[in-house]
Order: C-alpha cells, then structure tokens, then sequence
C-alpha cells in the first residue's frame, strides 16, 4: 500500500468517497407503478392531490347525532333520539338530520346532513322502536374523521429521496397515485481479476477457482436496490484491466473490482483505479479487519471501489461502503436499518485499538446465558480459512469497535446480519 | 364476534393456524438460477459436490517451503532456503521442493509438490540472489489452506428451508452450483370486501374510498417473498363474497380477506371464511391492539386470513401473522430476523394488561436522550384517525408488551419497522 495514504476509520473513509461525489444529479427518474414500488425512492416529493378522508367519516360503529342533542345524558338521565334511518356504505346518505334525530352508522360510513358526531352503540340501547337511549354525552366531532384528518390536500406526503415501505405504497394507493417517479436503480459494473479465476459454470483445474465475489457482491448490490452488471473476469495484465474496467465504468452508474487475492494483482488493480479519471483514488486503506486493503476512488463522477479479493473481507468492506453508496445514488435519505442483532459474547476476543474487527458469529437462540435478558448467546467462528464457508456457517459478523482493544466474555454485541 | 371463540394471544394464535396447516407438501419446488436465489428459500438439503479448497493453497504472499527445514529458525539464526521459482497463479507449478528450497507463493496460490507450509513475506529477508532468510519456523500446515479446509466434499453445505443470504449465493457460485432447487413463491390472494371501496385507479364519490389493504398487504406478501394475487373488491354481499373466496382460494396457496370495516361486514366474511371448508375457522379475536378482529382459519389445506378492515390494523395484524405463515409455506425453518429497533420512550403509555399494543411510533436519532446510550428516541404518534398516513409518518410500531398495564417515559422498547 503506497505510504502517502493513511488508513482511515470507515465513517471517515465513506464521508471522504461522499465528499468527492456529485452533489446533484447523481439520481435519475424512472416512472413505475406503485404497486410495484416495494423498495424504491422518491425521487422528488409527493404531495396529496386531495384531502383524506374525502368526507366525514365515522371512525365507530353506532349512531350519528347532533352532538347538542346529547348534552347532558347519563346512565340514569339518558338522551332519548328518534332514528330516522340507516347510513349507507359508500354512498352519501339521502337525509340530513333535524334536532332530536339519529341514524345508525357504521365505521367509515359517511355523516349524514346535520350530524356532527357519532355515539358508540356501546353507550346506547334500544328504548321503543325507531328511538335509542344515549347513556353519554358525546362532543361535536367525537368519534368522527373530518375532512383532511388523515392528510390535508397539498400536503408534503412523502418527501424526496424516501425509501418506500409497504404503509407508504398504501397512502400512494388511497390518493389514487397509482403510478410513481422514482430514482432509476443504479447500474452496479462487478469486474473480478485474478489469473486463478474461473466462471462459476467452469470446471477448476488444478491452481483455479470459482469467481465468488461477483455474485456475494451482486447480492449485496439487489438488495441495496441497485442492477448488478456482471463484466466477468479479467487476468493479471495491465492493459487488459485498464481497458475492460474503463469499459465497465462508461456502462454504468458505479464499478465495483475485486482483485485478485495475491499482494501483486492489488498493486495492479490499485494502478488501474487511480487512471480511470479525476480524482481517482480517496482512500487506500481502511481501519477495518478484515478489508484493510480497501480503494475508494471517484472518477468520472462516478464511485469505484477496489474491494479485496479474499470473500469475507469483501463482503464486509462491501457491506460498509458500497451498500450506503448504492442509496446515495438512488438519492435516498432514509435507507433501512441495517439488520442487525444485539447478543451476549461466549468468548473472550482480543482486539486491537484503532481498528474495527469484524469476526463471523454464531447466534444461539436457546443458549441460557447468565443474564437471563433473552439475548441470543453469540458465539465467534474461529479458523483460519476465512473462505465463503465462515460465512455460510455464521448468522452474521460480530462488531468489535475501534476504540475497545476486546471483548470478554458476557459482552453485549452488536451482529451484523448479511 | 361468537362467544366461543376465546380472544388468544399473538403466538398463541399462530400455532394454533400452523397446527391445523399441513406437515408436509407445503411447499413445492422450483428450479432457479444461482445468481437469482437471494431471498429464496432452499427446497431440499444441498451437498458439497467436491472439496474447497479443491487443492492445497496458500493462505498468505511469502514463501512455501517444507517446515521442517524452518526448525529452530530465529531473528539471530535465520533459516538460510533457495529460492528456486515462483508458483503461478491459476496453474499448477511444475517443479517440487527438495530439502533447503523454497519457492515464492501469492496468497490463493497451489502449493507446489514437497512444500507442507508457508513462511509470511514479513518475517524473511532477502539474503543473496535466489535466497532468503527465514526468521521464525513454522509447523507443517501453517498459513497452508487444505482440501477440504473451507468444505468437505459430501458435506451438508446448507440445510432444507435455508433462506439464501448472499454468502449463500457465493458458496453455491465456489462449487460451481449455478442452479438450485428452492421452493416455490407463495401466491396469496388478496380479496377486499365492502361496499364503500373503489379501485386505487377509480375516482371515489361521496361516501367511497379506495381500497387500500389490498396493496399495503401484497407489499408485505412480497417481502416475505410470496407473490400477490390481485383479486379485486366484492360489496357487502354474502353469496358474491362465497364466490370470489372460493375462487380466490382455488387459485392461490393462501387468502387475505381485508373485510370492510364495519361490523356487519366482518360478520359477513367471517362467515363466508368459515364455510370455504375444513377445518375453517380456528381463531377469532387476538390479545392485539389494533387488531381484535382478526380471524385465522385453514381450508383445503390452505391458511386463510380475516383481517380488519383499517389499513393500520391490518398492516400489523398481518405482519404478526402472514409474513411468518408465507415462510412457513416456503418450508422456511430460518426466516430473517424481523427489522426492529431499540429505543427510548419519550412519554409514558397507558395500556391494558393481557393485551399486546401496537403504538405507531416516530424515532429520533438526533434526540438526546437522558441514559445517553446511544439509542433514538421513539415518539409515539398519537391521533385518532389511525388511518394509513398515521403509519407513513411513522417510522414503525412501538410494541407495549402484554404483560404490562403501561411504560413509562425513558423505557427501553422495540420499534418494529416494516
């Protein structure tokens, strides 16, 4: 790694790759149905075309009155109505009210003329027919929805750059915005080097293997929301490199090279990066283990990242700066939480200070763990492989901060689910 | 709601439906591409085809060597080795290791034939021409990733019901298994009742909303990874509501009926689910605040939901109980942890004991809170509309515990997120 760079903290090496990103554009708009908006981000704010509710609305099942008629009732002086009818479902009522009147209603139903609020059948009961005694007094507007109550038309309902849940594609649907602008998903470009590399259909020979870290990253870059672009395989060779990655980056919104696992195609790789365009490289380096060695760079306004080769370290290093960036670029100012789970430390783990370690874990469930709070019992994957199957056998990567140098045993941790 | 059913607790209710949901046969499998699996659920047991590593390889950039010529080696008695090649990368090296020899090694490269481990780059030095000093032993197998290390071949790689992770992918991709059996996608039918909903598409007249439960319930469909069936609105007609459930069913692996929200309507199609067939309705009331009104039922084999008819009721109801049943009908054993947050309450909330309350609930990363751990605030959105936007301006559901008549402000609680 060339000595002028110094390794920095992921907060400051993902603010640093940020800094150098364009500050407007950087999102697209793209139309698509709302129904099928699961995921995606506004790309401009919505505001409600109309009011919600549309009319008044009884939020209870009962009888609307006027609510002056009921002024004064109580269990042993009950207010006696006269009903007059029954309000229709998803018609307006075709009667007002006149003093003294009520008419059953049911929630959602709308109020008829005169009414101004609605008595709960609980605290009613049936005198003489066509008549009701009211047990409770009730105040103007009780028990019913006015116009506008749920939004207000011309109301900011979503703002830019928010990630879209399914309680929002339900607003969307109950203004009647059936279709939606939101930010294009990001084309992501994968480009593995590394001359033992072999596409995952091909069989090995003996020195080679399987491409993995185009389609671990390809997952990631799904479920960020972003389009994986996958631009195969290059070998140890300059030229070949600096053209197929040039290639890849003018096809898409981010360039995403693992490198080989060998110091010696990290050094190309790291060449290549630096002359895809200005800035070029950010940051090299990173106080992360494993992915310490990690390329941020900017060219072409665009984000490229040199990820390490081995699969967990690039799955982690991933996972910290390509997943954030990949919602930058969809404009979004409100990414979902990461999904992670709080757990109680089985072992002591060593640590050194001014680094963030992320080790493979284990979560047990039905492990009785001293403090008896219902956190899962985690427990560290040792071994020295650090290959895909430590992951595969984890439940997720386990946090140790930077400013601890360990954890012991009975610690409460933070692990990170993939 | 009919007398004999007893209002039952959340986990309470959800066994009870998967009691009653068939042992085997749920779900049916698929086959797909590797690199389209994320999120999908493993049909069958899937068995490492061959070893990784499939051959001996360096697990560091340095030297391979025989490890007994390193015994003894020390900073002031180095071991003195020739250097007689550099292993290639992608290939097997075509020389061996006498005693006394050494050979350069990239990390991932195939050790070459007489070598048994390999000495870091960081503690030799250059001596003369094509020879280094060896600083510190090392034992047979060190820094040396064997066949097999990461998975043996034969082995149980991932389990029957396994929701796919992206390592997940990227370990099926390392054994050159592109395609995978997985379970089918749920198709769950979604039928909305009552007479005052219109289409999201339609413009509603006085008294007319649009339905909304029917595409706040497919989004949630599609995150547990079901597809949504769109099957329309039925008015408060008991004969065309049997008719469109039964067809509804006939076409689907599971139903949601969102009845319409007034009483005689939830009446209505609690009828209407309880003669779709055997063993009908097992569930009718849940220990849920929003969301008494649910009923949980089974027919032909098949889950059936009732589900209240406001859109926040609904949301969580089907979140309690849906979400998990659509993985449970892919065969899923591991679904992935429910999106949830820690908080702190900012005002003390009344509730009653023996029920679960759902409050929607804003979270504030900014807020300082007086414990200053860290952790958001969570406001609890209070308003009586309850409609959809209360949720899109929330950040998730704060959960009251049943066993408690209330929390008090500064408690820790969870948000749910959805």
């Amino acid at each position: 790694m060339p000595e002028f760079f110094t390794v920095l903290a992921p907060e400051a090496a993902l603010a640093k790759l940020w800094q150098h990103l364009p500050t407007t554009g950087l999102a697209t708009p793209e139309e698509v149905a709302t129904a099928e908006a699961l995921g995606r981000v506004t790309f401009a704010a919505v505001t409600a075309p109309a009011a919600l509710p549309a009319f008044a609305r009884s939020a209870m099942d009962g009888f609307a009155v006027r609510a002056h008629d009921t002024y004064g009732a109580s269990q042993s002086l009950p207010a006696y109505l006269h009903v007059i009818g029954e309000t229709p479902m998803g018609r307006a009522p075709d009667f007002s009210l006149a003093p003294g009147q009520a008419a059953i209603i049911h929630t959602g139903g709308m109020l008829p003329g005169g009414a101004d609020a609605v008595v709960m059948v609980e605290v009613t009961q049936a005198s003489r027919e066509h008549e009701i005694e009211v047990l409770r007094a009730v105040a103007p507007g009780e028990n019913v929805l006015h116009i506008g109550d749920d939004i207000a038309a011309g109301a900011v309902m979503l703002p830019a750059g928010h990630w879209l849940r399914p309680q929002d594609v339900g607003g969307l649907t109950a203004l009647g915005l059936t279709r939606l602008t939101v930010a294009r998903r990001p084309r992501v470009a994968l480009l593995a080097t590394g001359d033992e590399l072999v596409p995952p259909e091909a069989a090995p020979a003996p020195g080679q293997v399987r491409d993995v870290n185009s389609y671990t990253l390809g997952s990631l870059v799904q479920q960020a929301g972003g389009v994986p672009v996958q631009c195969g395989i290059v070998g140890d060779n300059f030229e070949a490199l600096r053209t197929a990655a040039t290639a890849a980056l003018a096809g898409a919104d981010a360039l995403i090279l693992s490198a080989g696992s060998s110091v010696s195609v990290r050094d190309m790789t790291a060449a290549v990066i630096d002359g895809l365009g200005k800035p070029g490289t950010l940051v090299h380096g990173v106080a992360v283990k494993p992915g310490k060695p990690t390329i941020l760079a900017v060219a072409e306004g665009k984000p490229v990242f040199g990820l390490p080769g081995n699969p967990v370290s690039a799955l982690v290093v991933a996972d910290l700066f390509v997943t954030p960036t990949i919602y930058r670029l969809q404009g979004c100012s409100s990414p979902p939480p990461r999904r992670s789970v709080r757990a109680r430390l089985t072992h002591n783990l060593a640590s050194a200070a001014g680094r963030v370690d992320y080790i493979p874990a284990r979560l047990d469930y039905n492990a009785a763990t001293a403090a008896d709070d219902g956190l899962p019992a985690a427990e560290p994957v040792f071994g020295k492989s650090n290959q895909i199957f430590t992951l595969v056998n984890a439940d997720g990567m386990l946090v140790v901060p930077m400013d601890t140098t360990g954890l012991s045993a009975g610690a409460v941790v933070e692990v990170r689910l993939f």
